[in-house]
């Protein structure tokens, strides 16, 4: 096995495990057990358990930040903007919602520089977020409502999806997506 | 001042000191300094820890229980209903955030008898609030969406309103119900 793969490896493991007990409560030897290994192998891969925790944290925080930018960036109307991000948290999630557990309860054990580092791309998030919905009102293409309720409704909702939708056996990723957006963007009456 | 108003005050400190920092960290002792008051002052009015946090937790799960129950029987149609709801939680949310925040945080360091009957109180709110988003759609009041998803969207929204609403300083709480109303049930676009 490539050392890469071993590293994600392990990573993976950490996720579920802080997801289970949090972050302060996860040793080094927890996880080499939950992996079967001895502790002393882990540190062929990693130097520590921040090191682990900025690497799910700052890697998720990176591909909100990217996704975001593209959309920003992209030739399309409000509307479809925020689609685009619906999809995006929707993706993150059916791919990785242990991470999305450890950055929404862990991010603030994440050491000086990767802790100001999250809180600025999540900020920069927010700002973009909020100024999608900003131009789509003054254009009409979003309703004029508070723009502060519009922004924190939708991603309370996106942000917590990571806790909720594993436990849907039933429903489909594609419809997942699908009424996300519809329920979203258009309500539910 | 009358036994009946230290309680609450003694619970109103004990709400905030326990989302500062979490109901295991907080010691009688912490909540006498709190108030400027003896330790054993508290045990006047109050047992114990757990008597405190399960008159916050239980009050406020029995205050939504009721709600509920007078909208599901109330004689208006599901749209109605589902206003009547956002209006109850956004509500208890004004006149209670750190309640919320303790209830939300700390419900499962509720004992034995407490926690069974908290958790039976909240499934019941979420199966309620799930037959009446299923008795709009059959009367094609509600759009035909799938149910958990709508109902997911709308109570992760109002399940995390105690966290935001306080930094909001300048969202008056009429336009708060009138715009979540409208978000949450007609949508942003």
């Amino acid at each position: 096995m490539k050392p890469e793969s071993r590293k994600q490896e392990i990573i993976n493991a950490a996720s579920i495990l802080f997801t289970e007990k949090g972050y302060s409560a996860v040793t080094m030897r927890d996880l080499a057990k939950a992996m079967g290994i001895k502790a002393a192998s882990l540190y062929n891969h990693i130097q520590s358990k921040q090191e682990i925790l900025s690497t799910i944290i700052i890697d998720l925080a990176e591909e909100f930040t990217t996704g975001m930018n593209q959309i920003i960036n992209s030739d399309v109307g409000s509307i479809q903007k925020l689609e685009n991000i619906i999809s995006l948290h929707v993706d993150v999630t059916l791919r990785n919602a242990d991470g999305l557990g450890s950055l929404n309860s862990d991010w603030m054990h994440l050491e000086e520089e990767n802790l100001i580092y999250f809180e600025k791309m999540r900020h920069d998030y927010e700002e973009n977020f909020r100024n999608i919905v900003k131009k789509g009102v003054e254009k009409g293409e979003i309703k004029p409502y508070n723009i502060e309720i519009m922004v924190f409704s939708t991603l309370s909702t996106l942000r917590t999806l990571y806790l909720w939708y594993p436990n849907q056996k039933n429903i489909d990723s594609d419809i997942l997506k699908r009424d996300m957006i519809s329920v979203l963007l258009k309500g539910v009456v």
